[in-house]
């Protein structure tokens, strides 16, 4: 086997905490060093490698990857001014630019991590790479086709958009999914009513596109069923919702 | 075996022609007659049973089942005021009582369905029914057993308020990766790229509440990354989309 490529991690939320239990499955890659200032969130990981929470003590890797809060990012990258090796972020929003270090990259995994969800499949997820140079742009290539089949050079901008996306399919979805479950709780329904619906949902997609994947009231401008719908959500905010993506969906099919 | 079940189904929309597909599965039911004005809709089941596009030859089936528009539910039921049998609707948002008929029901199947999408899989669908008699309630519980694990009583106002959380999680859901579609393909990025992330997002929710599944600049009230996508969404409609989703999941977990 070639030699390994070795990896930093510097942080403990769940994009590090998902890539340190990715990483640490393949023996082609090696985890240098982890530094967190909160180790005791990286309890799991005690055994496997050296853990620091002095970054004065980094040692040289192939990669050190940076994955704190954004806003965080590019002050914590000045304490790398001096280091020579490859610095990379994983934000989705921030520009490569965000770097104050000498060889910048971005190593943008596109998937929702949260840490008790224990089961991800690496292999489908997109990885999104950017490097300033071939070089650097090889060895980020290397990384992330080692964990994923599914990896693109996009640039800054292209990936800021897809951060965007990223929120409306995930996070806003995901708020949906919250207020359809308190209205069933509120009627003593259960959210176990809605798994397969949510399930379907997501899959139809898989094949079909969005536009033609479309049913219910909105798309068929079925005011009757909109007004008796509207009337009955208590809820300011989600009678606000509903308005809002019903005029918007109705707006999309009307040519 | 005991005596099958008879059907007749009235209409040739979504959910009739996934409900004819699915019974024709099931020898313990009879598709008796299919009723619609349009039968070209209906051509894959020609072979299957006799087909009527004249309501006054409808033949006496244990459960006719009305599986057209809302709106034209009520008036239709009226031509089988005289009808002795049951009649059951498969709606989400009408009372049993909009049915004009003797014997009255309903049969809703939670589930989006195209026609276009062939793979459902009935086993994991709730079924929800009601009925204002104890016989009927007996025997629509008989044909939904056949075709779904997941069978529940339940009365029309909470079946109202589901098919309201329904909206929620599959139309405006479907709608949030519709327009993240169109943000990717602005930027010159494949719809593709979402699918990983709009499975998962989907997974998630199956074995997390939607609370603690969430994730994204909003619920960590990440007013850099909100102020930067806001400025970047350049569609008013979506930009206000983002701008009360992005609110209402602060105030959510503000607290």
């Amino acid at each position: 086997m070639a030699k390994p490529i070795s990896v930093n991690i510097i942080g403990s939320g769940n994009v590090a905490t998902h890539l340190l239990r990715e990483f640490l499955k393949h023996p082609e890659i090696h985890i240098n060093q982890i530094f967190a200032r909160k180790l005791q969130n990286l309890k799991e990981f005690e055994d496997v490698a050296p853990m620091i929470n002095d970054i004065d003590l980094l040692k040289p890797a192939d990669i050190t990857i940076i994955s704190i809060t954004d806003d965080a990012v590019s002050e914590f990258s000045k304490k790398l001014k001096n280091y020579r090796e490859l610095v990379v972020h994983t934000s989705g929003s921030l520009d490569i630019n965000d770097l104050q270090t000498e060889q910048k990259g971005v190593f943008y995994p596109f998937q929702t991590f949260s840490k008790l969800n224990k089961n991800i499949n690496f292999k489908e997820i997109p990885i999104l790479i950017e490097a300033t140079k071939k070089e650097n742009l090889e060895v980020l290539q290397k990384l992330a086709n080692i964990v994923s089949n599914n990896v693109l050079e996009i640039n800054s901008q292209q990936r800021f958009q897809l951060h965007i996306a990223g929120v409306l399919v995930a996070n806003f979805v995901n708020h949906l999914y919250y207020q359809a479950g308190k209205l069933l709780e509120k009627n003593n329904l259960s959210f176990d009513l809605l798994k397969p619906l949510i399930m379907e949902t997501a899959r139809k997609v898989q094949n079909l596109s969005p536009e033609n994947a479309q049913t219910g009231p909105a798309k068929r401008n079925d005011k009757l069923i909109i007004n008796k719908h509207l009337k009955a959500i208590e809820d300011k905010n989600l009678n606000e919702i509903y308005k809002l993506l019903t005029r918007n969906i109705e707006e999309t099919y009307k040519k």
